[in-house]
């Protein structure tokens, strides 16, 4: 018998965000290994008899190093399971599943990549924000902000729509940037936290008012987008 | 009995990449109002006595128009049926869905929107092609380069990587324009065509070389990438 590695995208918030194989997988799972932004709702989705491995990453907590994680996936897909690795959102959108993936190439371990609604795009619709739109955004760049002074500001602030990702706490940054590159202070931006979950808050500004109007420490997990579109929301 | 519309996306390819929530929409949907690029097995989800009504679009064959689409989801809604307007992809991703809303709300119709994967993300993704990487992308941008003449070459040529939608045709456009902006000619591309459908097709290749090697008048439906993050493919 001979093991898999399933590294799935759960999407934002409850199971009704998750595609259909997806759920399929989860219900044959042996393992799960998952982070702790995936909702509780996804773990009575698996048998009794699978095993739970909590993996999770968040901001100030103590979680298990990549390099675990990876291993974690290996020893379990060797001994023959069926692994759910099953990350938030979509796995090839700032999920660090390329680490996981050549680890488990060079143990030889068979692997599957399944997508899942990424939070930049969902956590805008779920605000009523469409990313695209004929006359004021022709396209839409999605970064993180993770490290915000490894950015090109001078390009960004020349794209129609911004999506960004864990730019919660560098929000103050994220605005200075785009003003001094000539972003107008008018510029419309909303902030989406917690998408898709009952607990999801949204803030909507400009780019000259939002400090005033938000904690940028509590913001997290939180989905920013900047632009023009962000004026239909009242529309739509 | 009030009528009610959702606007769902259906992702790209099989009922596998459907999401939990337009599932069971559409199980329970009493008039399905469905585009081209809707996989067939689509239909069968529904039920017998749902009525269903193609307005596909495909490029040369003569559509419903958008306008057309449009009264036509309010004339069921107003008659207080459950309408599901399954669109291929994410509705608010090149979607048109902003008409059809607008329409909606001025008559008073109650209407939701639900997110589908989106070609966008998920086509790089069954090519092995992660849209995001520590060192070779720190983000991505996605647009429709139906009409390139209107977009900001000189802005696109900076970004990590690029997923271009409705591109086939104009594939020769777009390499030139990008050339033309100093991109590196062994910047890699990847082209994948049906993406999630089994006639998947990929071509993989860089600027120099990509046009002897396709034929882009067949290249549609297919979603382009451009940027580093292609060599990824032969690692994963």
């Amino acid at each position: 018998m001979s093991g898999k590695v399933f590294l799935v995208g759960s999407g934002p918030g409850d199971i009704g965000n998750l595609t259909m194989r997806a759920y399929q997988l989860l219900t044959q799972a042996e393992v799960l290994v998952y982070d702790a932004l995936v909702d509780s709702q996804f773990l009575e989705l698996v048998a009794d008899t699978c095993l739970k491995l909590n993996v999770g990453k968040r901001g100030g907590q103590p979680s298990m190093k990549q390099e675990d994680i990876d291993r974690l996936l290996v020893e379990h897909c060797q001994q023959g399971k069926k692994v759910v690795r099953l990350k938030s959102g979509d796995p090839f959108i700032f999920g660090r599943t390329t680490s996981e993936i050549q680890t488990l190439k060079a143990a030889n371990c068979d692997y599957e990549v399944v997508p899942g609604l990424s939070s930049a795009l969902a956590a805008p619709l779920f605000a009523h924000i469409p990313l695209t739109d004929p006359v004021l955004s022709r396209g839409f760049t999605v970064i993180t902000a993770h490290e915000p002074e490894r950015l090109n500001w001078q390009v960004l602030a020349q794209i129609d729509t911004l999506v960004i990702l864990m730019g919660g706490k560098h929000l103050p940054r994220i605005v200075e940037e785009l003003r001094r590159q000539g972003k107008s202070e008018q510029t419309p931006i909303a902030i989406i936290r917690w998408a898709g979950h009952p607990e999801q808050e949204i803030w909507s500004s400009t780019l000259d008012e939002i400090l005033s109007q938000v904690t940028p420490q509590r913001l997290s997990p939180c989905v920013i987008v900047i632009g023009e579109v962000v004026r239909l929301r009242s529309f739509l």
